[in-house]
């Protein structure tokens, strides 16, 4: 058994904190990269929680990611407003230019934020959960770096570039997705690859585009695949373009180009779409919710899952018992404070 | 070999609005339907071409929809409009309710068009096509009728709920796609029905929701599957969402329950976004057209296809030499005007 260490979500943030803190990050930037860490330790996304701590300050040690950025806004119409993330973390740039784009999407329905040029090392659920708990339905997408094959081809064009879309619900929690338009996370094939496992069929191809089930031969040689073969494929391709030569900035490609090897946190820009349910139904209030809950209840009623369900289960449970890490992780972060 | 009939398109759009005009829909309606027919027809989507003046008119004789509806467009923020089809066929609502979103576009840089209580039995690509050379980047989505059960579920909940997306490109034909969330249209599986032949794995589920491979059994007592697993479940749910309740209109489970039976033309919502690319970017004007073809050719240099490559070609020839169209289904369209 794994030895762990507990700690409150308190301790947790408190944790994150210190760390950044040593390694230079000012307050703005430390605050909100704890808050998103903590939350995915918090919903037992553990790729997401303390552990990027590690990577976070190599970036920063490696000095790849500017440690001062401040976001700069730029207001670029009544209903687009962008963020120049200036080559610093993305989390304090969303959280400097969501506040815009609630007050945008208040007087016109539907609003997008541009980041531009920002490291991204985070998921996006958090970033479309704290628009929904504004009432507001939210889109966000982003390219990465290029580690995955179009539908019949064989050379990685497309990043594992998620899409994640949240809608309020009256009562709780919001209707939260956020996946990898590539068959699986890149982490997921580490992990094949570690254990010696084979992949299953449809994950990765080799270097002549051949299915493989080798997890090395898909990381070093060959390329993954999107999920849902040419649909997946153009819905990557669609991210790569509203994400990328859409707002000016990188594509995956581009990316990984700029980075050198692949390992580095992604450069990139963001897109995220905000829609206030007010502008666009006439119906009574009440009416809308009571046909969305209608149909989660269709897919609930029959036994089917909402993604993010085992998400919410983890949050309750670290909210009432906090949350525990591996001591040799608790022992790695501790490290980063000598 | 089948009996064809050869037509050019100027005449094969004359022989679609001679149809819709003896069925009594006026002039409006019946240009906006015919001039969707004819393209589909000219870009060889056969399921999408004349031979949909045969549902069209029965759908017309049922007294379903509405023959005279006006669109009814109302102005909801400096973003969002709405057409209210109030009952009619969705492209003339499309039509109207397109010439606001562009010109909202150009003030607010992201624009929503949203059209209520239509009846929709067009392909979505026409609509971000018609966008896209307004050098506007396009999406629209809609529901349909329920018969493609949730990721882990039995029972029909979504309808194929389709996703187009368009991004104009400067020499020629846009980037678009247009597919269906379902793992194929549902008129393949009844084709696959009609010949006998045992589906693929992964359509299809039986009552119980064991997976089949009886067409039949899909389509009566069980239910179709989504793509991609629970990531197509998402965007089918995201759909759902988004050109239902999001609007004040009908999800698939409501339009099948409105419309009695599988079969008529779905009643419901539609919501078309649009992206002027000049408030996204602050790079010299050609840039991120330039970024963006550097995508396509990684895509295509490596020998994979782009979506509706085949449908482009298909459109050349057409425009150099007509359409030609089976003899019966002329035959079973010039019956349409005794």
């Amino acid at each position: 058994m794994t030895e762990t260490v507990s700690l409150s979500l308190a301790e947790a943030e408190a944790l994150a904190l210190r760390v950044l803190a040593h390694h230079g990050l000012p307050p703005g930037h430390a605050r909100a990269i704890a808050r998103v860490m903590v939350a995915g330790e918090r919903d037992e996304c553990h790729s997401h929680g303390l552990f990027r701590l590690l990577m976070c300050t190599r970036s920063l040690r490696e000095g790849k990611v500017a440690c001062h950025a401040e976001p700069l806004v730029s207001q670029r119409s009544p209903a687009v407003v962008a963020v120049d993330a200036q080559f610093g973390f993305s989390p304090l740039a969303f959280e400097v230019g969501s506040q815009h784009l609630v007050e945008k999407v208040r007087r016109t329905g539907i609003a997008a934020l541009v980041i531009n040029n920002c490291f991204h090392f985070s998921a996006l659920w958090p970033e479309v959960e704290s628009l929904a708990a504004h009432n507001i339905c939210a889109l966000a997408i982003t390219p990465a770096h290029a580690c995955v094959a179009p539908a019949g081809g064989r050379l990685a064009v497309f990043g594992t570039n998620p899409i994640a879309f949240s809608w309020p619900r009256p009562s709780g929690n919001p209707y939260v997705f956020d996946f990898a338009t590539s068959a699986v996370a890149r982490g997921e094939i580490e992990l094949y690859r570690r254990s010696g496992r084979p992949l299953p069929v449809g994950w990765g191809i080799d270097a002549d585009g051949a299915p493989t089930t080798d997890a090395a031969t898909v990381l070093q040689q060959g390329a993954m695949l999107t999920f849902g073969g040419h649909k997946g494929s153009a819905l990557a391709t669609m991210i790569e373009l509203l994400a990328g030569p859409l707002l000016g900035d990188l594509t995956s490609l581009e990316s990984i180009a700029v980075d050198g090897a692949i390992g580095g946190t992604p450069r990139h820009g963001e897109l995220i779409l905000a829609f206030d349910p007010s502008f666009f139904s006439t119906s009574a209030p009440g009416a809308d919710q009571a046909r969305a809950e209608h149909l989660f209840e269709a897919i609930t009623g029959q036994g089917a899952r909402l993604p993010s369900q085992r998400r919410f289960e983890a949050r309750a449970r670290s909210m009432a018992h906090g949350v525990s890490i591996p001591r040799a992780l608790h022992d790695d972060i501790l490290a980063l404070l000598a």
